[in-house]
């Protein structure tokens, strides 16, 4: 790599979020940072585009090393209008984040911070989406400052295969210290809706998504696991969705027989 | 299964698309249909779902064996909704489509389409979505049904295995007659893109989101060669993202050696 490494930051909790301002802050100390974000949060976007509307830059920020942007658009969009429009280029890292609560098991299908992670790696960028396990606007992140940093700077020495990318959740205050990182698989499980009826002055029913997390896999080599057990996990996330072990007994099906 | 199933019909080009008339005409032969749909168009909002406003439901039929309702949410959304609030439990199986417009290769991670079908997935319901490889409305969609039939009966008679759903993708009209149908693994490819720059009254610049497909993964067991070689593809889909090849590498990383 020749001379600082050029860092790409995002997230999905928008540009005014504390858990960026974190990553920024801890990105600085490795190389040249150019910052993309959301204009406004957009947690559960997962990797939605823009195609309807035109997207949108405001720099908020340029000086030696630096540049900030916001764009009124998903994280997916912050990687491809950054990419494209403001770096004219790729950059050494994207990291994403750091989220406002869990991207563990099967959250990471909603998730706009992992979203922008893969976009990221569909490009053929090492990429590293960062989340805490703690829903507070007053998370305490100073403990996931050294986490953060040794991933990172692991990442930028040894690189990601091309279409590989990782998924980092750190564990949230408990109380408790962080005993560590375990590399993970995601771990299985689903939400349990439960939405909340209610009903409005006119008398027509709405409904707010609530739900439970039902953890259904709660074996010790998952990233679930790992978080529910202080221990900060990474996932190594792949975007090729192919069901590989399906395919032989789907063949037997014999579709073309009618 | 006990008298007729009970098929859940969704989409993401909203409730008055031509391509979820279709399917519905198609489902109501197989069964007893309820649909629940987006009330405006969703393409492109992928995993997308609704945290930050209500959801409501607008009952647009009701008669014997069928139901059909819009939905102000994302295609996620609607089966949350559909599953917990309409149906109070689940059905038999979940189609979603038919999309205008191709969902092959990586396409699957933007498709609204695909995350309704994964949603059901997700709650353990055979599910799979359809998609024409035709963006126009006026797309002809008469080719269609024998292969939607026929993958759609195999399924109800054969089931799926928990968190297996299914991404059929059908050859738009080009002239010359479908072949038959590929079992496939998802391509690989990427989009380019090519932002269309614009400035507006003011002055102020605005883009565009535009861009070509690049296809990197030509070979024949893949959903891009079928489709390209007029063969309906139908690639199993599951949604453990871990890049189970990388951790033995990722453990070497000794990361808690700091």
């Amino acid at each position: 790599m020749r001379g600082k490494p050029l860092i790409f930051v995002t997230n999905d909790d928008g540009i005014h979020a504390p858990g960026l301002r974190i990553l920024i802050r801890l990105m600085r100390k490795f190389g040249n940072v150019v910052v993309v974000a959301p204009d406004k949060p957009q947690s559960g976007t997962a990797h939605g585009i823009t195609v309807k509307e035109p997207l949108r830059l405001e720099q908020l920020a340029k000086e030696k090393g630096y540049e900030e942007y916001s764009c009124n658009g998903t994280p997916a969009d912050c990687v491809k209008l950054g990419f494209k429009i403001v770096l004219k280029g790729h950059p050494d890292l994207l990291v994403s984040g750091i989220n406002h609560g869990s991207n563990a098991s099967i959250n990471i299908i909603y998730s706009g911070t992992m979203a922008g992670v893969i976009e990221g790696a569909m490009a053929g960028v090492p990429a590293i989406g960062f989340s805490l396990d703690n829903y507070s606007k007053d998370a305490d992140f100073k403990p996931v400052g050294k986490f953060v940093s040794v991933i990172v700077q692991n990442a930028l020495e040894k690189g990601l295969p091309h279409g590989t990318c990782l998924n980092v959740n750190i564990p949230g205050e408990n109380g408790n210290a962080i005993k560590g990182i375990r590399i993970c698989r995601q771990a299985g499980g689903s939400w349990q809706e439960d939405f909340d009826e209610r009903t409005d002055p006119k008398g027509h029913k709405y409904y707010w998504l609530k739900g439970n997390f039902l953890n259904t896999d709660n074996k010790k080599d998952t990233d679930q696991w790992a978080l529910e057990n202080n221990w900060v996990s990474v996932v190594p996330v792949q975007f090729d969705f192919t069901d590989h072990h399906f395919i032989t007994e789907l063949k037997s099906w014999k579709l073309n027989e009618h």
